[in-house]
């Protein structure tokens, strides 16, 4: 007997309950998501701060408003608990957990193991998982699956199903979050594919089916490829064009006035967050076992690799004009967080320029009003400077590293002594101002 | 006493004569559109026949139609020569000559020489020379101006002015064409921009001003590097996919679905034409003067030099599955264009892949509607073959290199006993269709 048939008619009519493991910038909109739209959530994350907050109905996501989170909370469609066990009381199981890089960039797959080995433990025969975490293709079949059979002694195909279905979560983006940005479905086989369509299709606008898991994990590393390709290439041709004495920002602007085939893209100090830097390097990895070499994504690697130490250069370059060295000056960082308006300093170019400069001996201060402290790569620790006179006063050189829309940039830069402008924020440049 | 004010009241007035080098995809509409837009236009060509086939208002241009070529060349408002000394008579000149690459991958700047020359010679105080052909930044200041000024004996700013303004012609593209595609001007100095600016804005939609000739120079290459970069990063996808059993094309529908920052771009058997193969070397060339590697560039080129030796080694598979070899095979290729729907096979991937399969002792034909013989550079030539059942039963693999809309697909694929496509033309592949 298959457990498919009423699997499908519980998922269909919101009677199962989905628990989502991993409650982090996925994992949390996701569940609310879920709860809003009449299934119960049950939220696990090894963090016991997070499901007290949870309990509390107090969001620790920008993407989640308090209000909608203490909703579903209340009326208890949505609990979080730090308790793996209760994976028991699931039919449908979730996977958001974090796909980081180790030192070496190589995957660190230690997160969807550990997800998958307490899924495999504790899910009982009936039930849906389905892999969300970006991650190289063939992992849902390859990897999770023979966790998830070993763990349980169960069947796919007969005790339960796997699917993936990549996350695109776009943090700060008001315009699209989960419930509008169409989500792509992998199941393994048309009973996984039905089920997972069915799962998703009752709570999200458009469902973008792809004929198997491993489509569905490539389509979501082709989008951040393109991505990390695209801004590589645009910084490249920012530096040269540094060189060749022509305003890259405005060379983009008169491109994008070509009716097609092109897309603007903006250069920067480099890439950052949790997947452009990262995703594409899940792929290179994976295609090493299949003795082929990403040259595209390794040559993209390579130059925004470059970039933090470029950007040092900038700013000593710079200084020097001022007859200043890197050593013993002063530099003030506007901006920490990796792209405007959000609170999230992973993988931020600015903190990589940071232990660049305080190597050459310089003084870093940073100022972001969305980030209390941080800690580089480098252990270089920085609590948040409050921006005023006497702090710009005594500053040799203010560097924009993130265009927060706060940023009062007119009046920083009538007061800073030297500004290196990394991100396009200043409109009217004088003679003491330097461009990337 | 400067020429300038008289010259931009006669170009404003449309009372100048524009005289345009280069009648070929890009001088020919151009010429057109000044003409019905009330400017005389004369037309110079080193081609006795194309002369003589614009005097029998005959097209030879697919984007110009017969009926308005005759419209303006009967109305007396565009007429066209091989006599260069005739520049003379105009006070606006517009070089259109192609900018190709030698056989090492280096500009063959030989024609923009030699119609700068020729303008050198011949042109009189009071005029404006305009440079639309793709180059290297730095073109119309460094290259194009000493020559000008060397062989007139006159002084720029004062004697005569230079812009650049990049065609964006689109072979086939029915949406948009050199009206209403936006015009990019980069005149040098504020006097020379007023004068381009007049000059385009009464012919042309909407007119897109930059701040000098470089930067106008480099937005053309921008736009076709990022095609370069993006076609040459989704034919490596491709051939990863290949190897990993992932259907490229529908992970590609797939990433579209994303409703921001994704610009769907489709693998191929390699880049073609006579811009996105050629544009970016320009580039990498005066890099090269600034002591600059650009690497995106060079790892794009490499893989597109390598797609029509991979491409064989496809068609090798496929016929070995067969047991037959390449050597003694009789391969038809549909299809030798660049791209669909036009009659132009420069820098065609097809023709690459012919040679490639020759070399290994193949018999090529081809079918293009639009194209009666070739000429590979390795010297094959081969004449259109028609198509019919008693082609297609003789050939032992059929290889879709261009997706041209008339082709009846599935009736080729029906009659054929092999398929190669590498265009995703067949739809519903069956087990003879081996897809790229």
């Amino acid at each position: 007997m298959s457990y498919y048939s009423p699997l499908l008619e519980k998922i269909s009519s919101r009677k199962v309950r989905i628990g989502i493991l991993g409650l982090g910038y996925v994992g949390l909109p996701l569940a609310t998501l879920f709860a809003r739209k009449g299934y119960t959530v049950l939220g696990l994350d090894k963090s016991p701060d997070k499901v007290q907050k949870i309990a509390q109905g107090e969001s620790y996501i920008s993407d989640v408003k308090s209000v909608e989170l203490k909703g579903v909370v209340d009326s208890k469609a949505f609990s979080a608990s730090v308790d793996f066990s209760r994976i028991a009381e699931c039919e449908v199981l979730i996977i958001c957990v974090p796909t980081p890089l180790d030192r070496f960039k190589k995957p660190d797959m230690s997160f969807i193991q550990d997800a998958s080995s307490s899924i495999g433990k504790f899910m009982r025969p009936g039930t849906l998982v389905s892999l969300e975490s970006t991650t190289y293709p063939t992992t849902t079949e390859e990897f999770m699956l023979p966790i998830l059979e070993k763990e349980s002694g169960l069947k796919h195909g007969q005790d339960f199903w796997v699917c993936f279905s990549p996350e695109r979560v776009d943090p700060g983006n008001r315009q699209f979050h989960t419930e509008n940005i169409p989500k792509v479905v992998g199941g393994l086989g048309e009973e996984a594919q039905e089920l997972a369509k069915t799962l998703y299709g009752n709570a999200i606008d458009q469902i973008c089916p792809v004929s198997s898991p491993r489509a569905a994990e490539m389509v979501k590393i082709l989008e951040n490829t393109y991505r990390l390709v695209n801004i590589s290439l645009v910084n490249e041709m920012a530096l040269l064009c540094g060189k060749m004495g022509i305003n890259i920002w405005e060379v983009i602007e008169a491109a994008k006035t070509k009716p097609y085939g092109f897309q603007a893209f903006y250069p920067g100090p480099g890439i950052g967050g949790h997947c452009i830097p990262l995703d594409p390097f899940y792929l290179e990895h994976i295609a090493r076992n299949f003795n082929f070499d990403l040259a595209m994504i390794h040559t993209a690697g390579h130059i925004d690799n470059m970039m933090p130490h470029r950007m040092m250069i900038k700013i000593n370059t710079a200084l020097n004009r001022q007859k200043k060295s890197l050593n013993g000056s002063r530099i003030l960082f506007m901006g920490v967080a990796y792209k405007p308006d959000i609170d999230d300093e992973r993988e931020s170019p600015a903190l990589k320029i940071i232990d660049e400069v305080v190597k050459k001996g310089a003084q870093a201060f940073y100022h972001d009003p969305f980030i209390p402290r941080i800690c580089t790569h480098e252990g270089v620790t920085l609590e948040n400077s409050a921006l005023s006179d006497g702090l710009l006063e005594t500053m040799d050189c203010v560097v924009f590293t993130t265009n927060h829309s706060v940023f009062d940039v007119d009046s920083i830069v009538k007061r800073a002594r030297l500004v290196v402008d990394l991100r396009n924020a200043v409109k009217d440049p004088d003679e003491k101002v330097y461009k990337l």
